[in-house]
């Protein structure tokens, strides 16, 4: 029996974080053997934030699947496209757009909460509007059955099951499955400053290929527990950054350190300073290989570029078979095929 | 030098007439020669007013493209197509959405009026408020300079003249010429029964291929001048719709009989029905080549969809072209091609 399939990909605006492992990278990790996975680099949606200066869009691309190979994910098995060498996505993406209402697609909240988040108020592109349009057709062109996302999207999602529903309503047929959701362990992951959300433009981030040097400074500068000003102090372990860092990516070997710190830490009885280079070592051992399989690919551009070719036409292929499934079935076009 | 182009088109809803003729048809039958001529029929955009039934979008797309045969393009000159044929064009307006705020495609003034005429009230779909997009691609695509249309389309056409030159500024280049409108003799032909438009839902057209008995039948019941009880009443002529079919459809031999009609007509000298009959030779004279060329092509139903399968095909290498222009101008996916 043929593998389901998950499609799953990033917004090339900037390179990739820690809070996107736990949000959703390690996720497609676990899954790529388990599920025929297509990761998509939604480049064209970058225009709708980098529309003044599209041409930075094409190295954030290559630069996210870097990301994605550094984590591990195998491109042997996994499928690496770019939205924008698919134009049969986008015709997909017109016709769901006909079964939409407008008014529906302004009450998205993801949609709703990104015009807030970064202050568009009426400021904003019709393309910006059309993204969970473009976003199903993202979906539902690879007939995927699973999309891992973090949290933020899972709006976006029930858009595509609804589009997903009403086009196999109209044309009396089960062409699309109904994507399910698959939201990662971590929902937000808190930043290095302690704002709940970790994000390029608030400068609180960890890259997944930063220095060790660099990785080293950004713990020893983190955000803990304000009220505490000496080592002997009692402190808060719930919601302090360095130790849901600590939980998130200590392994099963730093459970009891782990443990042992946080009992000292509420107690008045360990600094800050060692706590956070136990955390340096811990980041460190999370990210050293992650750093190792970056570079290997970072000096083989031709290689990455190749894997990112041969994934474009392969999920070419997909679209057009499913553009022309649907085409046939709306009655239209149908001699051109 | 290479010929400029013409491109324009018909939203497969339903048959063309004779409003469609002096509104825009008899400029692409002038202009065949002169300019490199691509005729689309915008199938997936009828989807905005089909969406439940689409289906029978593929036989108004071929009923369309007899129309225009039968009025005279030459399919040897000029290229018929289909938008849902064409993948890249959506490709190209989803690059063209980033540019263009979403309160500028809703302040377009035809968007607004369609909403008002058709009752749409707040229910109408995400891809009704893309169409302008989608028809700046539809123009911008096979870079014409020059867009024949009804007078309610030029608001439309506004909005691809601001896109081409917005992407002209963005990529520095002119690559895409800013396209002029040519707009018909006739901005809204007066419906048979006196509304201000003829139109499909009012029952008040005259279609291009209607039988000559059918043409004589609406020509006798035409609306006249209401005031007028007997054939002694002094009747009016301007607004009439006996006198403006005349004005339009007459051709110079019929010039000097017009008058003679207009003055008795004034002077309570002449019958309704003697001008109707008068009217209906005319009618028939304008439609019988018309008829005869589309009963010529409906005959033959597989020379017509060869010609739309060319047409498509032609037009689809231009869109590619025009995509991979501005994907490589912006850098996108430049090595996927």
């Amino acid at each position: 029996m043929a593998k389901k399939r998950i499609l799953t990909g990033d917004t090339p605006t900037g390179k990739l974080h820690i809070g996107h492992y736990v949000g959703t990278l390690e996720n497609r990790v676990k899954l790529q053997n388990e599920y025929e996975t297509f990761i998509l680099s939604a480049d064209t949606h970058a225009l709708s934030t980098l529309s003044k200066t599209p041409t930075v869009i094409g190295e954030h691309t290559f630069q996210n699947v870097l990301d994605n190979l550094a984590v591990g994910l195998d491109p042997k098995n996994v499928v690496f496209w770019t939205e924008s060498g698919v134009p049969e996505l986008y015709e997909l993406a017109a016709i769901m757009s006909m079964y939409v209402s407008h008014n529906r697609a302004l009450r998205n909240p993801t949609v709703k909460d990104e015009i807030k988040m970064k202050g568009l108020g009426d400021h904003f592109s019709l393309g910006f509007v059309n993204y969970p349009i473009f976003q199903a057709a993202d979906i539902l062109g690879v007939k995927a059955h699973l999309v891992p996302v973090g949290v933020d999207q899972v709006a976006h999602l029930e858009q595509s099951r609804e589009i997903a529903r009403d086009l196999n309503a109209i044309t009396e047929t089960e062409l699309f499955p109904i994507p399910e959701v698959l939201v990662g362990r971590v929902g937000k992951l808190v930043g290095t400053d302690g704002n709940p959300k970790m994000g390029k433009s608030l400068g609180n981030t960890i890259y997944l290929g930063e220095s060790k040097e660099e990785v080293q400074k950004k713990v020893m500068g983190m955000y803990t527990d304000p009220m505490r000003i000496r080592a002997t102090d009692p402190g808060t372990v719930e919601g302090n950054p360095v130790f849901i860092y600590l939980d998130l990516f200590g392994t099963d070997s730093d459970a009891s350190a782990v443990a042992d710190f946080k009992a000292r830490y509420v107690e008045g009885k360990v600094g800050d300073i060692e706590v956070k280079q136990y955390l340096a070592g811990v980041m460190e051992r999370f990210l050293a290989p992650i750093r190792e399989r970056r570079e290997y690919f970072e000096a083989r551009p031709d290689v990455v570029r190749q894997i990112m070719i041969d994934g474009t036409l392969r999920a070419r292929e997909e679209n057009a078979l499913t553009l022309k499934e649907l085409r046939t079935l709306l009655n239209l076009s149908v001699f051109v095929g």
